[in-house]
């Protein structure tokens, strides 16, 4: 039992998280790899926000519109997601836990990553889904489940309590990862094939596979796991994922989307248009 | 006003919240009847994902599909809850306001329950409303009142300024809970007979009513409120409810639509196939 | 380094933080102007709750009812955004950075608007979206756009570190609006238009627009920008605008939708019935 209100006056009892902020701030600022890893994708991504405005100005569907506006709003939330980076505003340093190779050493740990990624990945998954003609069942599935993934490795990157634990988190965020790639390569497949956008259907989740893997990857070698990476060369490994797997995915998507409209722009399976009526 | 950086240096700032997360951790651990409240509940809904897994592998129609997946979501939604629980990284030590029973006492706040339900719930509601064929603004109803429900629950458990204002909340979050028995009471009975689920429905809507209800009582009668039960049993009283409410409930529900899925089969009430043309 | 567990046992651990709460509360308290600011809104929330469930008793159609539940939601989250602002649960204290006309002093942010803004704001895009006949393309468009606003604004007003990215959020938050403007302005006026709501439409979306416009000119004009306005006449700015673009806003709509239930009663844009089929 502790009296309700302490002595100590307002003034310092943020002061520690207000003066944490400042101080990742100076620390990232001061450490170039990492900074360089972020400033990269906050350029990028502003380049392929004004490339992707251009690229859609002249589509006239509504599906090609959606498709569209969810592979924008990739590089849209990444910006954000890197200046909040950047700022260190979604930037923790946390203690690693014991049995961990750097227990009881702080670590700079930029978890903004993982909540932002809540929010894009949904976007990509959207535009694949409706690329290849998903019913609303697949979507929801592939949806649900991709936000149950980086929710649950947030929670893998802060828990701070145990290493197990820590692991344990890693393995469910990977048991909802198998489920999207279940919906992206048995399900959505069969869908684009009838859609008659197999070829780049195909392309692009050939590339969202492949890298979206190298993420946990990334994970157990990084600083979060194994910590056989440093905590600059795990940042560069999620920037380049990052690059390839939204700018250089967005635009393939949407070169396609400008030259194919007639393709995408016909009745909407999410729409219940005579084509669901069919199910 | 005070310097913009303090004298202190990075190591220290965030030790206390770090602090914290661990020492939750072994507080959990050593406390058996809170510790088994939790991972009865991680045990369970492992067993029912596996379970359920292999109960809708043979679904085919969109909306039994839909049902499904919604469903399957609800352990594991709860099981990454109750992970988060039992690691400490979603519980708070909240000093309750004058008034309250605890005043100036530090009490384990599970506040990870709140946020979780806010997702798990709605899950809940969306395979009820398709069960029932429900339309989209009653589904939109049932959802938002739902997720507001859960949000200003979360308030209610975290406002340690004012003993007044917790019960506030508790009433705003109740408010919100009206409107959504409203939907489950009035809005989809109806809709059910017309759909041919009337009995399913029937059975699952008393035991989700029932159930529910609990929650706030639990809420009233445990730390939270006037503090008549202890952290242990007030968690065990959570754990039980959500044991009922959602894998025993999710259960039923799949086995009647792995059993009779021609009955929901049939044309998507949300999806605008010809059934909404007639509305 | 530092050893994993410091010697401070748990009781003081987070007293900091729960110490804040309480201060901030009666800080709050003390001040009539922020204080009243946030009162007149709880207590015009509550009323406009009341309002509108008696004026949308009596709606039958699908599609005025999907109208009222968004429009009866702004009043629901406002209500329990403003009891979490007098709470002090969603109020911090800040440590301006150097370069802001208050750098190096602490200021009460209320940051739980914009996070309350995030729930809100959309349903009012939603309800003048159906009253307007939007497709879902437009829709989704608005919608996340406006999210995207809401949460880069909580990122400017929680940046602590520097004053120039506490600028460049701002902006960031302002190109989301310019993509918010663009659907209000010019996608759906001609949606309005073939609808036959263009007249009403058209008074909301004006009223909307000015009055949003006032928000990023008041973060500009207020304690989080250039500081030319106080705490508590900055709150009372932004609390006058939400009684505007949201109880008026809101009671105008319902007023017209309840009169003329026939105009949006139709075929329902997003839902696939006939009209879709001729996209």
């Amino acid at each position: 039992m502790i009296p309700y209100k302490t002595a100590a006056a307002l003034v310092p009892s943020l002061a520690p998280l207000q003066a944490t902020q400042a101080e990742v701030f100076d620390r990232i600022a001061s450490d170039v790899v990492l900074s360089s890893s972020l400033w990269a994708n906050v350029a990028l991504a502003g380049f392929s926000i004004l490339l992707f405005v251009a690229m859609g100005r002249s589509l006239q569907s509504e599906r090609a519109k959606l498709i569209w506006v969810a592979t924008l709003l990739v590089p849209l939330v990444s910006i954000a997601s890197y200046v909040g980076l950047v700022s260190g505003l979604t930037v923790g340093v946390l203690t690693m836990p014991p049995g961990h190779p750097l227990a009881g050493q702080e670590v700079l740990q930029p978890w903004g990553r993982y909540l932002t990624w809540t929010l894009s990945t949904p976007m990509i998954l959207l535009a694949l889904g409706l690329l290849a003609g998903t019913d609303r069942a697949k979507l929801f599935t592939a949806v649900t489940m991709d936000v149950g993934m980086c929710v649950t490795g947030l929670a893998a990157a802060l828990v701070t309590s145990s290493y197990l634990l820590r692991w344990v988190f890693f393995v469910i965020s990977c048991a909802f990862f198998v489920a999207v790639l279940y919906v992206l390569l048995v399900e959505w497949p069969a869908d684009a094939q009838a859609a008659g956008t197999s070829e780049i259907f195909g392309t692009l989740r050939n590339l969202t596979v492949v890298l979206w893997l190298g993420y946990p990857i990334l994970w157990a070698l990084g600083v979060e796991g194994f910590a056989l990476l440093d905590v600059g060369v795990t940042s560069w490994g999620y920037s380049a994922l990052d690059i390839l797997a939204k700018y250089v995915f967005a635009f393939l998507l949407l070169r396609w989307v400008a030259a194919n409209e007639r393709s995408v722009g016909g009745a909407d399976p999410l729409g219940g248009t005579t084509t669901m009526a069919d199910d």
